[in-house]
């Protein structure tokens, strides 16, 4: 018997390794020490720069939004959802990225598949300045149906002490800007999959007249990734906090920086609910309260500002043509949103 | 319709994070910012005590080694195998672990599997001295079979320049000196299962005379973590390299750390090899050629050693009981692996 019979080619896998090197090399920089192969991704960080450095991570999946990438056949797009969602978690503690490794876990490695994959991984990167730096790409035979296969990431930043955001910084008559989403990024796929494909029938490739687009186009949306947007701001010192809207909405993320005597008031009505939120929310009979904790309703980013700085963060947004909204504010309470 | 219809259970999720919340704080150590909860995983490295810094991380999975675990009901070991695995990854460099955040994927969140997961989890960092200061856990309907779950992770760790192990340290005339594996680690599983469960009809719960164990116990042996082995043998300067041999066996990682003008000669013969192998070769009919390049023989790293400081690093292994083996040696060659 052979490895091969059971499932696990080493060749194909050699294979998809080939044609990743030039895509994983581009993101290089000369932080980078050694080449691809070795055992671990090394960088060396700029410390110097930093009184006090931090070392920011997280861990995250694209989830079932990758079955649209299966159905669509399109496999290059969800590498930058993976990263946009990594990096905007990490740049709401005021971190900026170092680098990134993926996970590719699939029942048959196809080369020509890993390589759209990582594509999209190193643009990704290339979005957030980070280099990718490593990852593992796993060949699981009776795991992953025909066809299929999960992709998850991890992320590493840095920010000086002094500069982390969040909680702490928070205080009462603290502004909500509300920036806007994609689309659903990464999150509720599960729901929406089940609205679009199972209960009202539409494919792939059908035109949604509310949509303006597909439903492919419209689901396949990369998740936005904010840091070439807030980079700046973020270097400032006229944030408190940021959330980043993902699975819970922006009940269960805004509340994360929120500190425990004090409330999110957040106004519904106050932005422009996209499109593809009316249609799940009509087409699904789903409740408020429900799309409120499942999905962002057009909301990816929210800044927590000084209100005296709120008229420079304004500047700020208006010159780079960003479309943004005053969504609500931090008043007392127990460290919950509340909608009003 | 509500999210849950849709088979992702927010309460359910939030279930499991308050089950782990407290195996995850009992990793934590001085270094970490902050608590559970935030966006990113916060961690204060003591960079002062190093001269040139270097950042080493790598990402892994478990892989269908996590079938064994759902045949026997046993969850509490494979996320020791995977903080094991991403451990002896960035030690062979010389670095050793700061944090680990893990990546946890099933089609239906079970707070009690998930629990002893980070258990594993939990104890891994515990053997490798580090912090688990995260993760994501997805719950993907539609993608995982009931009762099945992807479990992966990445690791942190650092290393000063100077102390870097790998290629540009090794010359001719070093010595490989073998430590023994626990069994399979995490590698070969699908070939191991094929001849196990399919070909040979074994049950997890069979007694194997060969083995002397059931092939549940032996094939849920945990990877064996070389940190607390080796540790201050990599804080001396006695290494010039070390090969962690996983996927691809001796064959395809001792070639990792060999300079483009050397060989590794591998006597085979030369160490024990495990019982576990000897009844995958034998029952399996597997060519000795595919067994070396499939599984690590019982070889789980290799240390690549200065002939004059052979004996120093031979009395540190004799004084802390460890079995091991003079494997081969580092010759003349083009960067491959050689058996004689």
């Amino acid at each position: 018997m052979k490895y091969s019979d059971s499932g696990v080619d080493i060749d194909r896998s050699n294979e998809a390794k080939r044609r990743i090197k030039s895509l994983v090399r581009s993101t290089f920089t000369e932080a980078v020490v050694g080449d691809i192969g070795t055992f671990g991704g090394m960088y060396r960080p700029d410390f110097l720069s930093l009184q006090k450095p931090i070392l920011v991570s997280s861990a995250d999946g694209v989830g079932t939004k990758l079955k649209v990438a299966f159905l669509s056949g399109i496999h290059d797009t969800v590498g930058i959802d993976l990263v946009s969602h990594c990096t905007n978690d990490i740049l709401v503690q005021g971190a900026f990225p170092l680098f990134f490794l993926d996970y590719i876990a699939s029942g048959r490695v196809e080369p020509a598949v890993i390589e759209q994959l990582v594509k999209g991984l190193a643009e990704g990167c290339r979005q957030s300045q980070c280099v990718l730096i490593g990852g593992e790409t796993a060949e699981m035979p009776d795991f992953y149906q025909k066809g299929e296969y999960d992709l998850a990431g991890f992320i590493v930043g840095m920010v000086d002490e002094s500069k982390l955001l969040g909680s702490r910084k928070v205080e009462q008559g603290d502004i909500l800007v509300g920036l806007r989403s994609s689309g659903l990024h990464t999150n509720g796929y599960s729901l929406a999959r089940k609205i679009f494909f199972d209960q009202e029938k539409v494919r792939v490739d059908s035109y949604v007249e509310s949509l303006g687009r597909t439903a492919g186009e419209e689901l396949l949306a990369p998740h936005r990734n904010y840091l070439p947007l807030v980079k700046e701001l973020v270097q400032s010192d006229d944030l408190h906090a940021m959330a980043h809207i993902t699975g819970g909405g922006i009940t269960e993320n805004l509340d994360r920086v929120l500190p425990a005597n004090l409330d999110g008031a957040v106004q519904r009505g106050s932005w422009e609910v996209l499109p593809v939120f009316r249609y799940l929310r009509e087409r699904g009979q789903v409740e408020d309260e429900e799309m409120y904790r499942t999905f962002n309703m057009g909301i990816g980013l929210i800044l927590v500002v000084a209100r005296d700085r709120l008229s420079r963060v304004e500047d700020y947004l208006r010159t780079r043509n960003e479309q943004y909204y005053l969504i609500g504010e931090v008043v007392p309470g127990t460290g919950k949103v509340r909608y009003v």
